[in-house]
């Protein structure tokens, strides 16, 4: 591995460097990557934007094709799950079921492509003869919005990186992409990156198709948002982060939309029945969400909200137990898990706030020790930096003094990526009660399973109101994220010989048609 | 008419009134009107709010029988036609084909509720034997964001205004509407506003499901922008209004999604052989739809393009005869026409731009005399000003010296509702190396007609990149605007018993649905 960035087909180094740091050991690591300038963003762009016109009118299966290749590539990377390792500190196993999913994903986006709903083709034939006015022949299709900007995220250094669901959906999509790697991994996006690089030159598309550029200022990311052939933004990070790009993209004189997956605490709801029937199993599991990844997933179930009372105590008790027990893990990087450790001191210091148990004590640099709090519904409501996500393995429980109170603290909870419900049958009408508060909040309500685990299929919702997201309206995992890049264009009465294939009478692209308010 | 505003269910009336100016005579019109407290727009914003889970989740026949009873009650209006000609100077013909529109619109909206697509069913089924790990049953459907501010535009007193389409669609979704009436037509939207209030009456729905604000002041629209209740706002209005908006709306503690219709000059294109077979006839075409209602349209054709040459020049000749005897026509309120007159003046003032014809002289207030200017692409390309949209119907006309300054001009435009090619089959290729540029720019492309009509339907694309609107993913006409006030959320293995009806496994609805993939 040479340090290099990717602008276009050419690998480019620089003087000015830096190095992927392994949190186990705080050992920097070979090799120094090169930093790219602002030129080098500017250079990306422009390429990007060249390409466009071209890569966004392939046919579909042109981009399917794609799509399995960067996959395919990604397969034969060498070396791909010991960098990503080194550089995350994530165990093998996760990051080997990380690059399945990932490879997973990029091949459902090329069978997305190829079933065609994608292009949103709607058509309203021409009614020469209508009176007062005839009406002209009205024909709807979806196109890429320009080239974007993703953003990789720390926590997933493949399924949500440089070839992760931005990149993917975005791509299928018709849109070139600039990736800004993320600085704690520069070795897995280089490696990735290459891939999409090879995968680019083998399917015969034009260079700007794909560029990665590197570096560990703001002022890179800040840059390429505000590049004028950028037209939308991915980003999956901190609140801080996502809103500080969202301001750069509105102050653009053309504003441009950011899709940025920031913050959740993902409520977990344990109704009575439940909790009676299996409160320590409850408590078990819980635990085991709540420390997997060593609590680094956007879905980490960071409250619990219950009634109190003897069950719950039994809960508590078996969560106690299970997280006292709990091992350290490593943290994705030194400063993730100095503003945990920060994050864990505020929380546990806050009026009202008991910390229940803590994991074990840490035993290396950079290991996360797991907390556990409790606190009551009343005070809850009345601190709202109770509610503030604390990245990693930590959570509190609240004990409700009646129903009432239940509500009162989801109302008032912020937008959320999902809602957790454990609930037995004679809990329903309790929940359906709660139902209506859940689904203004979050953008995954789930029954008697946990957040954490985010299913890349049709259905999928990994979104949610602010903060959750920053547009509630779409999601980043699963299909539908493709039309988060694209935007609608009405042809009228335009000569077959000048319609895109896509909208063309004889629909040579054979795509699903709602013609005149019926599928065809 | 007793000068009211709408709260819900009741009439409120304040001291603080205004009056409606009819801006053919600039006579101040009884009664006057009272102006809506900031109290008052926070108690509509409540009543929404809590309208909203049980709007929101009826069922889609119910919410179409009330869009229906809308478009009902509102042909039962008496004085509605001869009220908004009063308060808009709009022709009679022109104010009674905007009310078919209007319950045209209203009623194509209840169909596509009842069709079912709208909500956005997906649902992946079950996979408990799948390894590594089972897949759970993921369910997807849309919701409504939530309570809506809608603003009524002045150039549609009836068509986009307070039973408009950015109402009809918000209220399709199952969101409750507030609505902040334009001051140019109070009496208008009070009787439009009771049509509304009746039909909601009438179905028995909540009472916040509809209120109607009024007054003069850009603090009461702020105020209802603001509203924490607030979830997604609909305009259509000024470039400078429509960003106002936008900002007040990102600076919220929770930021909500603006749909603004604001600013398009709607490029014209002339092609060499369409040109050089009719010309004049063009010409005469282009000013028709240039001076209708004053040019008060948003897809006003504002400039046209085309190579430089004798046939260019039958077509200005004709163009400048039609104009130069086009009468002057009453605007929509006296700021809008001092606003036209200063635009005029700017750029009949401008280097490089010269005046080819002007309208009729000026026989009465508030007249807009019809203008029409000439530049060449070199000019236009260097000054910025040029390309400003000018509200009313005064137009340029951009010679070009080749086709490479043809692109350089449509390059040079921001973001547009529409453009417009006239060409015959010999012009196609020199049509198709222009598409691309196009197509990134402008929401709706049409061919061998004028942009002005905008034809409500299951295709229309009424939106555009910025500056056209805020959000080119959308269009605020036709079936599609429903999708701007929807959200998907997924519902995971809920047990049948709490699933909303959308969603459960007998489908008791109806709704087309994609399972694993297929449509159903």
């Amino acid at each position: 591995m040479d340090g290099s960035f990717l602008i276009g087909a050419r690998a480019v180094t620089r003087d000015d460097t830096f190095r992927a740091i392994d949190p186990a050991t705080n050992e920097a690591l070979d090799p120094a990557f090169a930093t790219s300038s602002l030129d080098d963003v500017a250079e990306a762009c422009r390429l990007a934007a060249d390409a466009f016109d071209t890569y966004r009118e392939t046919d579909p299966e042109t981009r399917a094709a794609f799509l399995e290749a960067i996959a395919d590539e990604i397969e034969a990377v060498d070396g791909l799950i010991e960098r990503a390792v080194r550089e995350t500190g994530l165990p093998q196993g996760r990051i080997t079921g990380e690059r399945g999913r990932t490879t997973g994903q990029l091949r459902l986006f090329a069978k997305l492509l190829c079933q065609g709903r994608w292009a949103g083709v709607v058509i309203d034939t021409a009614l020469p003869d209508r009176q007062p006015l005839p009406r002209a022949d009205l024909r709807q299709r979806r196109i890429a919005l320009g080239p974007v900007a993703v953003f990789g995220a720390s926590n997933f250094p493949l399924a949500f990186s440089v070839a992760g669901g931005d990149t993917a959906s975005a791509l299928a999509a018709g849109c070139p992409v600039v990736v800004k790697g993320h600085p704690a991994h520069p070795g897995t996006s280089l490696l990735v990156g290459r891939a999409i690089q090879a995968a680019v030159r083998k399917c015969g598309l034009p260079e700007g198709v794909f560029s990665l550029v590197q570096g560990a200022s703001n002022a890179l990311g800040g840059a390429l948002v505000a590049d004028p052939h950028i037209k939308a933004v991915g980003f999956t990070g901190s609140r801080h982060g996502g809103l500080a790009l969202v301001e750069i993209a509105q102050k653009r004189p053309e504003p441009i939309p950011v899709y940025a997956e920031m913050s959740s605490i993902n409520p977990v709801l344990l109704f009575p029945h439940a909790l009676a029937a299996r409160a320590a199993d409850l408590g078990k599991a819980y635990v085991g969400s709540l420390t997997m990844g060593a609590g680094q997933f956007c879905t980490n179930p960071g409250i619990v909200v219950a009634l109190d009372g003897p069950d719950l105590d039994r809960f508590v008790d078996a969560a106690a137990e299970a997280l006292g027990g709990a091992a350290p893990q490593v943290m994705l990087t030194g400063s993730i898990h100095a503003n945990y450790d920060k994050g864990v001191t505020l929380l546990g210091g806050q009026s009202g706030v008991e910390t229940i148990a803590r994991g074990t004590e840490d035993s290396g640099v950079n290991r996360g020790r797991a907390a556990l709090f409790g606190t009551t519904g009343a005070a809850f409501v009345a601190n709202p930096a109770l509610a503030d996500e604390v990245f990693g393995a930590a959570s509190i429980v609240i004990r409700c003094a009646d129903k009432a109170e239940v509500a009162r603290v989801l109302e008032g909870l912020e937008g959320q990526l999902t809602a957790t419900l454990q609930l037995d049958d004679e809990d329903v009408e309790d929940a359906r009660a709660l139902l209506p508060i859940l689904e203004r909040k979050a953008g995954r309500i789930l029954a008697n399973g946990w957040p954490t685990g985010v299913e890349v299929s049709y259905a999928m919702v990994h979104g949610g109101p602010f903060p959750a997201t920053s547009d509630s309206r779409t999601t980043s995992v699963g299909t539908a994220a493709i039309e988060r890049f694209l935007r609608p264009v009405c042809y009228q009465d335009l000569p077959d010989a000048l319609l895109p294939k896509a909208i063309q009478r004889a629909n040579p692209l054979g795509l699903p048609r709602l013609i005149d308010g019926e599928l065809e």
